[in-house]
């Protein structure tokens, strides 16, 4: 990219790449976050450490906000620093020894905190994969949810819904045959939901809405996509009471000890800001933006539809997942956008073999981006038949 | 203490235990952070992710504000969440396969965390340590320094000056054979300099003031105790270029995706708070700040000298390190003076095996609780002859 801006001094680049956020936090969760750091400047504002867990209030807080009837406790939540932080302690807490799987495409983090604490063997260049994890082929072809009854048994499941980046939600039957296939099949499921707010269709947000999930699953989301918070940095895991290890004994605690070994909390004012944003003004404030965005998607799956393209996702989550015809390199079709149009995607393949021939575009910019993005999509791909 | 105070709910418990800042953080740090906070919710001043390294101006002022004249390049710096969250993603890097050598007594995050990434062998309830780590005792005996001669190689060591616990600090001359022993070793030295900003002493703060370390040092740092904090979380880690694995490759180059992989940066609000520390203005409400505690340092320091105790630190670290006399467990000592003087201590076994017989006493109060502590202790120790 910035290769493209020093030869491009003149045109205007657009970002529909990383899944970065675009718009202003909204005012009554930024003024808690003023309030709190103006606090900690007064005697009675004043704290250092919290707990490693985060504070009472906000984990009562998210309970009440996502995951009420649910039967989650507050002290089977723990605060965190965002998604991918805890991927990496839950990595951790995994160690070297377990296998595990992975939808392909996913978010890398799965894969590359794998790699990172050893629990791979080898990398496979023809297949591009590393060895040990099972891809999950998540396809078109297969409406993104694989086939179970041929999937061999993992220590651990990474199962993210809406997907980053197809944005393919799997469906109450789905995540009903996944838990049942985690607990015959003694897995542990880490279901990552940190799109579930984009969610129109009617599918389950949690996964502690399929009966049975506290025993085999655990949950990461975060509060980057729901309030802007990619740069505050705030996140959440829930590890159930009932879910333990093939000795028996609890993950919970073996979590507790990870995360306090190797965390101090989240910082307290993003905190000061999370308990806004699950207060009822927040979460009105919250789902506005959401909207936003939800529209923001709505014009660029309608720009690649009206184009002739096959696109995916775009419902549930904030991005689209589109198919390049013929057989090209995600990559070729990433330059050809940046070259001819001045648009950053994202290449599919950044996501695992299973992305090659598409790219992913976020939604996550203001509208008139979006707008000239349309228009300038039209100008390229307008003439050609796809 | 939950149980003491449940106990004993009519007295007023006081605090010298872990080492966690009680005054306010200065106001125009504080405002920098308000003024962040408020940006977020306007279009000028919103932003989302930033570099997983920390933003360009941060690292040029810590640059400027502590390793002036020290060869440190703003590329070399990277910005964390707090040492704790460094020491682990420096463990990371390191992996499992390594040997380390840690200060005893230390802070417990570098053996905690060697234990967790599979470093280690075994526990011998004995000697209370872990097998393969090598243990560097810091004693009185041995004015707080090891005797490198008889001191095996490992691939890492960890050491922490000014101490936590003991507050020992290493003289140049010591560093000198510190480097020279890593660099024939082909060991890295993790230089823990959190305190570095309480020295009074014409000692080093910075590994880098050692010539020959940026080839064998990595220099872990936390604003947590130079400005209050340790609720904000900011901290930074110095990895220099020259710094090579013994297959010749560069040390900062893993970091850099170990850190990338595991971690989306600090919160912008808190850099926001550290840019602010490292301004003129700033710099000198923390060197307030940091008197302020040091001259609790003084008056606690003063008061177990003045009962007959045998006493460590308090000069160059926020913590004074008390020997009791006899053979008592740390845990009997931090018993005693909770039960009779409601006062919370650290126990020195804590901080491993050779922090047995000592407590910590941390100078992080409000000046009325020092002086409070000050007088329960003379009359709980008064009368007898230590």
């Amino acid at each position: 990219m910035a290769a493209h801006q020093r030869k491009h001094p003149e045109s205007k680049l657009i970002s529909l790449g990383i899944g970065d956020t675009s718009e202003p936090i909204p005012e009554v969760i930024a003024r808690a976050m003023e309030q709190r750091a103006h606090g900690l400047s007064t005697l009675k504002g004043y704290t250092g450490y919290g707990s490693e867990q985060g504070p009472k209030e906000l984990r009562e807080g998210l309970v009440k906000a996502f995951y009420s009837d649910l039967g989650i406790d507050k002290d089977e939540i723990f605060i965190s620093d965002g998604a991918k932080c805890d991927v990496i302690r839950l990595q951790l807490l995994f160690g070297p020894d377990v296998t595990m799987a992975a939808q392909d495409p996913s978010y890398p983090a799965y894969v590359d905190t794998s790699v990172l604490v050893g629990q791979t063997q080898g990398y496979y260049p023809d297949t591009q994969q590393y060895g040990k994890i099972v891809y999950m082929k998540c396809l078109p072809e297969n409406n993104f949810f694989p086939d179970l009854s041929k999937m061999p048994r993992t220590d651990t499941i990474f199962f993210c819904s809406p997907n980053n980046p197809t944005g393919a939600t799997a469906t109450r039957k789905q995540l009903e045959e996944l838990v049942a296939f985690a607990k015959k099949n003694g897995s542990i499921i880490i279901y990552d939901s940190a799109y579930a707010i984009y969610m129109s269709d009617d599918h389950p947000k949690s996964i502690y809405e399929i009966p049975g999930a506290r025993e085999v699953a655990i949950e990461t989301s975060s509060f980057s996509k729901v309030a802007g918070f990619t740069g505050v940095r705030l996140g959440w895991t829930v590890v159930p009471a009932e879910l333990r290890f093939q000795d028996g004994s609890p993950v919970i605690k073996d979590f507790n000890r990870v995360l306090c070994t190797t965390f101090n909390g989240a910082s307290n004012i993003s905190q000061a800001g999370g308990l806004a944003c699950v207060s009822s003004e927040g979460l009105e404030a919250i789902h506005k933006m959401v909207g936003f965005y939800k529209e923001n998607t709505r014009i660029l799956k309608e720009t690649f539809d009206s184009l002739g393209f096959e696109t995916y996702g775009g419902q549930n989550a904030p991005y689209v997942w589109i198919r390049f015809p013929g057989s090209q390199s995600s990559w070729n079709i990433f330059d050809e956008i940046l070259e001819k149009a001045d648009i950053v995607t994202t290449p599919g393949r950044g996501f695992g073999p299973g992305g090659e021939g598409f790219i992913r575009a976020s939604a996550f910019a203001h509208r008139e981006d979006i707008i000239e993005a349309t228009q300038r999509l039209k100008s390229l791909y307008g003439g050609k038949s796809n």
